[in-house]
């Protein structure tokens, strides 16, 4: 008998925001996975720290952050591996994902390399963009209303065209894009919030025309919504 | 000192779904609030059942659900007056919201009522889309795609206009809109599942081209990812 691989959402940051359903799975884990970027301490394992049991195996992820995609592929590869060698021996894996694991979440490479071979299950977590609406005290969409998540690597031309047929909008990932992102809002006459590390201790809440750099963090997204 | 209202996000259904921070607030609370549709029962009040209390105070707010928008806006003005009262003494009420509070909640009502008087704290949970997706086994939305949520209240032409620009799409709220919405998908040559009453056990996962019904149930959401 296989295991099961639990890829397992913990939310923006906050501890308080995992699920009780994470708890129960962290807590009784025998063996955690993770990812740890460039070989630091993996984000989602101190998220989860107070529901980490006593004693566990890890099997901690090292990945390569490049512009490059083949050295990431390759670490997804290996990771892969070294899970269904667990799984293989008949025990469970958890695999921590910050936010929710197919929102955006790195874990769907780790689903597509290990879903038709092993069974994997999913718990969803709470997304930045909710947790960011909470803090700001700012509905992200209601009613009738269209909703956009839009990545901000794509063209100033495509985030334009979006922008005009949405009322409210997540641009996610802004880091190096954001001074195409601002020029784009500005044009529209669209006034928006940036919201860096959201629900952690490092959270930044700034409007967008008031950010003097040309690059934010990574994790930062910035909500529009018309009035 | 007034107290505070807390909007707190329960999820799609499953009790586990809440956060440890739900979790506390509701089991902690002097004072429950929630929706009754038609004077039924609430639904929220059975998710958060688990967590409940020993003893607490309820404000059930009773909410006609009919195509008119005037008695549901004078069901949150006499609801937010009760809520008044009870802050107003310094006591904190606790309202329960399934989903999240901010992604096409109720709350909002409740919310732009209260928050210019009174102290308003929002609390995400998890939304409908993220645990459909994790049931469905299937990814929202990765790397640089652009993720759409689309009410199903919108034209034809428009609904078609903004899936031709989307890699993923989630159409909410489809109940009597099902036949519009299955023209459009099939014009379009798109594959969809529709997801009702998803993490309950009242779930149903269909895919859209083999549901002969005109209507679905309100809370039925139509996932669309483009190969």
């Amino acid at each position: 008998m296989s295991g099961t691989l639990y890829g397992v959402g913990i939310g923006p940051g906050d501890p308080e925001l995992l699920t009780v359903k994470a708890w129960r799975l962290i807590s009784g884990a025998e063996v955690i996975a993770y990812l740890c970027a460039n070989g630091s301490q993996s984000m989602a394992l101190e998220i989860s720290r107070p529901f980490l049991p006593d004693t566990y195996k890890t099997i901690a992820i090292d990945m390569p952050m490049r512009m490059e995609r083949e050295p990431a592929m390759a670490a997804y590869d290996e990771g892969a591996t070294r899970i269904a060698t667990v799984l293989n021996t008949g025990k469970d894996v958890v695999f921590l994902c910050e936010g929710d694991p197919f929102f955006y979440g790195s874990f769907m490479y780790l689903f597509e390399r290990l879903h038709k071979t092993h069974k994997v299950l999913v718990v969803p977590g709470i997304t930045s963009i909710t947790a960011i609406a909470a803090e700001l005290g700012q509905p992200l969409a209601e009613r009738d209303e269209v909703l956009k998540v839009l990545p901000a690597t794509m063209s100033a031309e495509q985030l334009s065209a979006e922008l005009k047929t949405a009322k409210s909008a997540a641009i996610i990932k802004v880091g190096r894009h954001f001074t195409k992102v601002k020029a784009v809002l500005a044009e529209l006459g669209l006034s928006a919030t940036a919201v860096s590390h959201a629900t952690t201790d490092k959270q930044t809440i700034t409007q967008v025309d008031e950010i003097a750099e040309d690059t934010l963090p990574y994790f930062t997204t910035i909500l529009v919504r018309r009035k």
